[in-house]
């Protein structure tokens, strides 16, 4: 089995060497990843610049390719240009931070994971809960279930995996594993307004995600109960559903 | 009416001017917008780092705000902090290039006006398919009635309209308006490998939508024959379809 991980973190964070301990020894591995932090970036991609491309020796662990540009990048490079063999799964994480909800939208995490799946290979984002303090065994334990599992089985093409872990101290605090949909929770924006020192006015993003109420079947709600959640993405974006009263608006040129 | 305006190509950008012209009768039009151009940036949001606001005047025109950060950051700040209107409605464009099928992903544009839809504002993406020789006057015409028919009825909440529009030379080219579902057409990439005065390999990215077999419900085929595409586009991305497989794979911990 041919192994890919990417990651929005960049390629020395410690989650990506957390995946590579993971399933090391269940195939081959290759690492390509950005060269620096590409949080947020959602599914960018770089079409106006050039994209450098380094060799990285993370010391006693892998060998591996800086890219810089973002996590899409990554992997679309990865399949047409930078690997011998084609991957037959892309694991993209481990993030600091969970992907789930709306920010499933804005991850750069997810924006590499899909670019397999629009290439017709499997992909699995994986997240931990937390931004500091990480333990990643339990994340490690399950992707390596995972991934094992996927090698006996298959995912249904064009759909990838979205796995948020929850950052526990022990990993019998893990509840299970659950199967959930996207939840919808608005985030509550706030931005803190300063002043630069030439007196010019900038801001800075921050925010929380507004509590929904939603049972287990909901992403959020099972993280927050300690499930491992596991949601099917794909991106047909067509709201089907409101054709009808699209249809209804009778728009004319 | 409150009106805001936001586009991927940046402030200065013409189709931002097209766009003002088209509407700028029909309600209080504000324009927000980044200060350069962040084309196939998706909903990449800037969490950190400080994002710069200036004013910005287009002379004869409009004056608005230039912001350093990404076309969803733009509707994050304008919406938080930098507008005293709250807007009714948000159209993003008007974007030089189709943004069609898988281009919805990575479309800055998009991006844009999904951060009105999170907010529960009416949310419009309008791209023109071409990079040069752009013709905006069938744009123009049909963004004025289709923002006059907003103001009459209304979008379902949690709905953006995608729209495409032909780039003809003359606007009785343009067939009629279709309603339309996002194709699903792969990209062919293609990356030139060069080297730096360094002698260090980099990429440019460039490719190719793959022609699929479709009819006039989807996007790219309903441009190509000449109608205005609109697709109703929503981000609950969960892949209800392929539910029952997954929870197949009896996922465990």
């Amino acid at each position: 089995m041919n192994i890919l991980l990417v990651n929005d973190d960049g390629i020395a964070a410690p989650g990506i060497a957390a995946l590579y301990e993971a399933v090391r020894d269940l195939g081959n591995v290759d690492v390509i990843a950005p060269e620096g932090e590409r949080s947020a970036v959602s599914h960018s991609i770089t079409l106006d610049k050039p994209i450098s491309v380094r060799k990285y020796i993370r010391d006693g662990l892998f060998e591996g390719i800086a890219v810089g540009g973002s996590p899409a990048d990554c992997v679309k490079l990865a399949l047409n240009e930078l690997l011998d063999r084609r991957p037959d799964l892309v694991l993209s994480g481990i993030n600091l931070g969970c992907n789930s909800g709306l920010n499933v939208i804005y991850s750069g995490t997810v924006g590499a994971a899909a670019e397999a799946v629009f290439n017709g290979i499997p992909g699995v984002a994986v997240s931990l809960t937390t931004y500091q303090d990480p333990n990643w065994e339990p994340a490690k334990i399950f992707i390596r279930k995972l991934v094992q599992r996927i090698a006996e089985r298959s995912i249904p093409e064009g759909v990838l995996l979205n796995v948020n872990v929850p950052n526990v101290t022990d990993g019998a605090e893990i509840a299970g594993v659950r199967i959930t949909e996207q939840g919808m929770a608005q985030w509550q924006e706030a931005f803190q307004k300063r002043t630069d020192p030439k007196g010019r006015t900038y801001y800075w993003m921050s925010g929380s995600k507004k509590e929904m109420p939603g049972n287990e079947t909901i992403d959020d709600t099972a993280i927050k109960n300690n499930y491992i959640s596991v949601t099917p993405v794909q991106f047909n974006l067509t709201a089907y559903a409101e054709m009808k009263e699209i249809h209804a608006l009778e728009l004319e040129y």
